[in-house]
């Protein structure tokens, strides 16, 4: 019980912290009544003094409806009390709903483990599972460590030697790494603690296994949501509230931004999770199964095999781990990119901005406490059945969707009452959600016609069923994407009432955008709870086969994991469907990085510059220092007009860093020839950097983006077969070397096929991790802003594809053997078995390999891109 | 000989109709002396004149270096006497260039019939093959006679009553679609004849069955450019030479735009052919070996399986019919978007503009004389070996595209002399296909790593051979995207200085990459002879099979059909690398047939205004009469100036077909804040729709070209699965009615299967047809113009790389099968040839169905939304 002890203290050191940074929030409240008094406010006023010079803009920036807390003269310029205090009340509630969520993920991990861990041979495999994971997660940790020390100096040098970012964002990035690894370690313990209980408990009852299954997960599940919001929330408490006291004056459009980066870390360390995770579960399995099943032909999770602990250390490894990261990852980055922008959105209105900041963070709060109320609701009689199970599940899932919705309607009534347009957004987001998920379960479950038609293909063989896998997934990625579509088109259109061409509401429809994946992903305790229970499950059947339990035993765990395999499928539509929703809205979060760059770029140009003077920074830019406060000013593309051409050819004639002679800044601003950097919109990034479809360096881009997308799928692909291939050799090297082995009289070596594994996913998870990481900042120094943004969009929109398509078809061939095994088409034994299984193998990299991937791969490219936007503004090559 | 008199008679028929057109233009050009002095001129003298107004936008749309025949006053609106007969030479030289195509082509076939046609039993076999290639096409120009009928009539309605086209549109896709349709028709009939005559020559040497087998292919190469370039030369003669005699003045810009509409044609009869070919061939080829092979126990191509036959029409069907038109339409696609562009990127000057419209005209001109030297080259000794074969066939490609670069240079002296650049432009093309060409056959050829390691993982089954060749088909995607990429940037940016960013000279840098697409595709009668002759070589081994002759004839013919392989390879790289650079360029054209909508729809509905009065046609855009005529401007999106708003609420206030008061069109136009349509570039039209990848409508639109590229592969596979399950059901009944079939007593009904799988290919090609030729349809019609062109992108990106990744996989699970059947790892009969053979069976759809399906399909897209731009402009919904 030592872990427990461990497990009960850290929520009590994060409710001490918290605490503690509360009482400063309190007490810097006093003592200085909430004012944003000097820099950071001299921005803010700047934008809103610029709003006189150009009404028309100014007018623009201001959405309909937030009229009655909008700026009104210079007094507006910092929030009023009131939205003071109510958004103070709502940080502390955000903090409140993060410990309640680790208080009750403590909660259940300590109910779990008070159940009985089962007799003496059941607790030993368990401790060899939970050893090799241990292992697993030692050496992960450390060449992860390795990495985000390397990435840590590389953002250093950017932020204090090239001066392209704020000097926060190197440890904004270790912090969203290390809450992610954090939540992973806890999530994984938790699971390997859980399966000999959970298999204890199938002996007594098919309820009592679920039950602690299923807490089980809701520990991962409440982790990853706690330490998600509990992240945010202390970021945003320290840069705002604190900004005296750490010596970091910032406008809320830097906060906003730097927080951002922490969504970096969390996604690096995702990525390492997934793709080393899945690499490591599938070349265990595949070579468990190729070795111990086909060649030596004894059954799965035989304690005979080799390498059967290393295949249940994959399930932790891959399916929990690897998830939990994924998800922290999908549901920081919404978080964080709908605060973004919803700042960019009420530009002009300290008031509203906060507000809008602080809304996500109350839905992922309110989203919390419903989905606790949830797990309440999942209650059965001790003598029910798996489909009332599975029913009490629903009603937990729904009944808390449901409420999450009535709660924004509540948050934003409250908060943004002339913008309630944003709750349908939110709306949206569940529902996509939801019919994505059920969609899912549709394409990939054996009670319905696309996978009992692949299964019946069985009969013709493998090379049909193959056939008919694959165009299956293809076939099935057309309602993800017309419910994503829909869903972002409604939930653009209800933010800006049914504004679409507008671009001073751009930065709201985004907004919404944005709040749909809050939205989606605010039951994420719950949802995901559904999630790791099925590998807890999975498990539990290993151990109660290797065990030599009572074949009763493993009938039970087997029909626990089909469940899991259900529910699991509803998780995936939400992994997936959130990743595109949160990876648009960090498109847009990308062009507010790009806007920060400059401001950057423009101060550490001009300042050593006489006052008035106006310097070039590069062939989209000017910089002028006006009164001792640095403003830059964008050069807007050359238009038909005389003055814009003439200005075009002002810029053009001088080298970058050069002054410009006869430009009037005011005048150019007024004709909207020039435009303020700090007020720009959207479109106006949109439209300096020609991001538009025809323009080569946008196309090219989309091309890296699906090339990304199709050649990391491979390499994840190709990883687990070398891997695999390794285990396969290890496998037969242990039985050719000890007959003993098969015979049953003498041990196999497991530790070292778990750390062949381990070795193999950490070599293979570098390259197609570098990928990643790479192409996203050499496609921006090659070709700039809109290269970057056409490659974020190829990458979304094909990755997306593709990773449907592979979940699918994975799923389908998995359950498509199933449904044979289960005695239809000839049964277990015939012919279509053995073409189900190949189906099956070739399924299983697809599924747990590859597709989860791609989530992840279309998230990094955009937060890569977001950290090193400064970089690109200033140091892109300068032909686009 | 009954059809050779056929083929005889018919290039003579179009050599007289030529002549007489060319006569005609004699004719009238010393009648008119070449002048064009009424409505086409007055139109061009109005950009002429606006020229004045705008000084800035004037000498923007000239690009530099053109100066020394660009426009000077009045004077220099209608062509230039010497550029008058230059461009008049160069069309005749283009004509007599498509005569020389078509005439080598027939004496290449009247070469083929003379040989010998072998003994009674082959030439029997070659009759049933022949009798159900004709019966598939009869009900295959049936079926699509009945589509274009139904095509043709909604076109006049477009055209006639809803005045959206121009009323020759729907004549223009009826010849595209008959001169495609006569050109698969020929190199079918060619193919199915030379056949029994490869054989009885490959009885004699391998050499002589090489040389007929190539010579009937490069029948089909030679048709298909000849057919092509004449189809466009006699557009272009009647349209421009002869618009006084057919009553239809028309402008440069309207002549090419609605050329491009007999693209249409051409692309609706290639889908047809491509899809219906493909699910033909698969389905006889997989029923065929899953009950002759699997379980009967026959060897392939045995006279005793009744689907043979059908298997060996389908060769001709899909490999044959299919390409050919395939590869028509890039080939047409290509020269009409160069030529739509080129008069986009020198509006301004008649002059330039007539020699940028005949620059890809006399490009495929000289290529076909090239290709034509090409064949000649491809000479060999009498008892010379296949790889001296391979080299020689590689030289006569080579030393031909070295000389098409050189012509392409000189061309480009002489027509454009001030835009060298595009010669760098069409060499890039030429080096772009090749690399493809060479990757593919690096990434499928058993010779290299790839497809050798594929062949490694058969040793331990289906499952692992599955996955590598799947990770290695979508690793494969990396080159051919670098390559487009790589050649998209340097086209556009050699054709424009290096000009990325210059709105002025976007559509020059288009009209380089179109260029780039003429110069991949101008050796093409060679390419394609080298791709025909494969399924030639296929059914001679098919004849040698079945009518029992000495196994070295079958040896020999196999040898061929490897040879083939490789060859065909190559030209699969042109064929995607080519519909990849066509699709941008159409993308382009897509935006001048905008511009062509809108002068269309501004003259319906100011018709019955009084002149100067200003109407709203949408929100985009007005029109007025002027003196008479009328003049379409666009209403730039909203910007930051007070003018800018005004404009705006202005056009906000009234409803469309309403006069618009207060509105100064000349200071507005001089402001840059009204463009004139005539004048527009495409950056404008490109901001007037707001087509950015933020925008909601584009974003969504590229979600939807992905879906359309994932589902219309589906559907074609699962078309294949469904027909060729059908094939198995009558195989097995035939097998159990008439024991005799298998003991060799009796024949199988061999017509029964081909009209099988005749049904089942026509009644399958319907829906994914339909999906392709409606959704683009119903995206303009939801989502607008900037939707549209999301989904070409979409389409397009995504498109090429799983059409890429289908091709190479299953390229490469083809050769990995011959790998180990030439005795490689245990040779056939062993464990891994079984692993092989469900590879190459899996492979089937994707090479010969799906994968090239796709290239069709981002073809089509395009080429609907050019035709239906008009439609799109006047009534898609006006939300975005």
């Amino acid at each position: 019980m030592k872990l427990a002890k461990t497990i009960g203290w850290a929520p009590r050191a994060l409710v001490f912290l918290t605490l503690a940074v509360a009482g400063v929030v309190v007490w810097s409240s006093q003592g200085s009544s909430f004012a944003q008094d000097d820099k950071a406010d001299a921005k803010q006023s700047a934008a809103a003094a610029k709003t006189e010079a150009e009404p028309a803009a100014a007018a623009g920036v201001e959405p309909d409806g937030a009229a009655e807390s909008s700026v009104e003269g210079e007094s507006a310029n910092s929030a009023s009390g009131a939205t003071k205090w109510l958004v103070a009340i709502c940080w502390l509630l955000s903090v409140a709903g993060s410990i309640t969520a680790l208080w009750f993920a403590r909660k259940f991990y300590l109910w779990m483990m008070e159940q009985d861990e089962g007799n003496e041979q059941m607790v030993e495999i368990a401790q060899a599972v939970r050893d090799g994971a241990d292992a697993y997660l030692k050496r992960q940790y450390k060449v992860v460590g390795i990495f985000f020390a390397a990435a840590w100096l590389v953002l250093m040098l950017l932020s204090w030697v090239a001066d392209a970012q704020h000097p926060l964002v190197p440890w904004a990035f270790l912090t969203g790494g290390a809450f992610s690894g954090l939540a992973g370690w806890f999530g994984m313990k938790t699971a390997t603690w859980a399966s000999s209980r959970t298999t204890q408990g199938a002996r007594n009852s098919l309820n009592e296994g679920l039950q602690i299954a299923f807490r089980s997960g809701a520990v991962m599940g409440f982790t990853v949501v706690g330490l998600g919001l509990l992240d945010i929330c202390l970021w945003f408490g320290a840069l705002w509230y604190l900004q005296d006291l750490i010596g970091f004056k910032m406008s809320l459009t830097e906060i906003t931004v730097t927080m951002l980066c922490f969504g970096m870390g969390a996604s690096a360390q995702a990525l390492f999770a997934r793709v080393g995770g899945g690499i490591f579960t599938k070349a265990a399995d595949v070579g468990a199964d190729l070795v111990g099943k086909v060649e030596a032909g004894i059954p799965e999770d035989d304690a005979r095999n080799p390498a059967t602990i290393a295949d249940n250390v994959g399930d932790n490894v891959g399916d929990v781990a690897g998830m939990g990261a994924d998800l922290y990852e999908s549901y920081c980055g919404s978080i964080l990119a709908s605060a973004a922008l919803g700042v960019a959105a009420f530009s002009g209105s300290v008031d509203n901005q906060l507000r809008a900041l602080i809304l996500p963070m109350m839905l992922a709060a309110a989203g919390i406490g419903l989905s606790i109320w949830g797990v309440y609701l999942v209650k059965t009689k001790e003598d029910t059945s798996q489909k009332n199970l599975l029913k009490a599940l629903g009603k937990g899932i729904n009944y808390s969707s449901l409420a999450v919705a009535g709660a924004a309607l509540l948050l934003v009534m409250i908060l943004l009452p002339g913008n309630i347009g944003l709750f349908v957004s939110v709306s949206v987001g569940l529902l996509a959600g939801w019919l994505i998920g059920w969609w899912t379960e549709y394409s990939t479950s054996d009670e319905y016609a696309p996978t009992q038609g692949i299964a019946k293909q069985a009969e013709s063989g493998p090379a049909t069923l193959i056939i008919a896998g694959i165009s299956e997934g293809l076939y099935s990625v057309w309602v993800p994407i017309v419910v994503i579509a829909a869903a972002i088109l409604l939930a653009f259109g209800f933010s800006t009432g049914g504004a679409f061409g507008d671009a001073d509401k751009f930065a709201l429809g985004l907004y919404g955008v944005a709040l749909g994946a809050v939205g989606m992903l605010s039951t994420l305790g719950l949802t995901l709870a559904t999630d790791a229970y099925g590998p807890i499950a999975d498990n539990a059947g290993g151990n109660a086969q290797m065990a030599g339990l009572d074949p009763v035993v493993r009938e039970r765990t087997d029909a626990l994991d089909s469940l899991g395999n259900t529910t699991a499928a509803t998780g995936k539509g939400f992994a997936i469907g959130s990743a595109a929703l949160t990876a648009l809205a960090l498109m847009a979060a990308y062009v507010e990085e790009v806007r920060v760059g400059y401001e950057r770029f423009g101060k550490a140009e001009v300042a050593e510059v006489a006052d008035g003077e106006v310097v070039k920074l590069n062939k989209r830019a000017v910089a002028v220092k006006h009164n001792g406060k640095v403003e830059t000013y964008l050069v807007m593309p050359k238009g038909r007009s005389v003055e814009s051409q003439t200005l075009t050819e002002a810029v053009r004639s001088v080298d970058s860093g050069e002054p410009l002679m006869g430009v009037n800044i005011l005048a150019l601003a007024a004709s909207g020839l020039l435009v303020n950097n700090e007020t720009a919109t959207i479109p106006d990034f949109v439209r300096l950097y020609d991001v538009t479809i025809m323009n080569p360096a946008v196309l090219v881009g989309m091309f890296m983006g699906v090339m990304l997308a199709f050649v990391f799928c491979a390499m994840t692909m190709k990883a687990v077969g070398r891997a695999a291939d390794g285990m396969v050799q290890e496998v037969r090297r242990q039985f050719a070397e000890d007959p003993g082995i098969l015979a049953g009289t003498s041990k196999p070596d497991y530790a070292n096929c778990v750390s062949i594994s381990t070795r193999a996913a950490q070599k293979e998870m570098m390259l197609p991790s570098l990928l990643g990481l790479t192409v996203p900042i050499a496609v921006g120094l090659v070709l700039g802003v809109g290269g970057v943004m056409g490659m974020l969009a190829g990458g979304l929109t094909s990755g997306f594809a593709v990773a449907i398509f592979m979940a699918n078809a994975g799923g389908a061939w998995d359950n498509a053997k199933k449904y044979i095994e289960a005695g239809n088409l000839g049964g277990k034994g015939s012919e279509a078995h053995k073409a189900g299984v190949v189906g099956d193998t070739v399924g299983d990299p697809f599924k747990d390999t590859s597709g989860p991937s791609l989530n992840i791969l279309i998230k990094l490219m955009s937060m890569v891109s977001v950290v090193f936007a400064g970089l690109i503004v200033k140091f892109a090559w300068d032909l686009f």
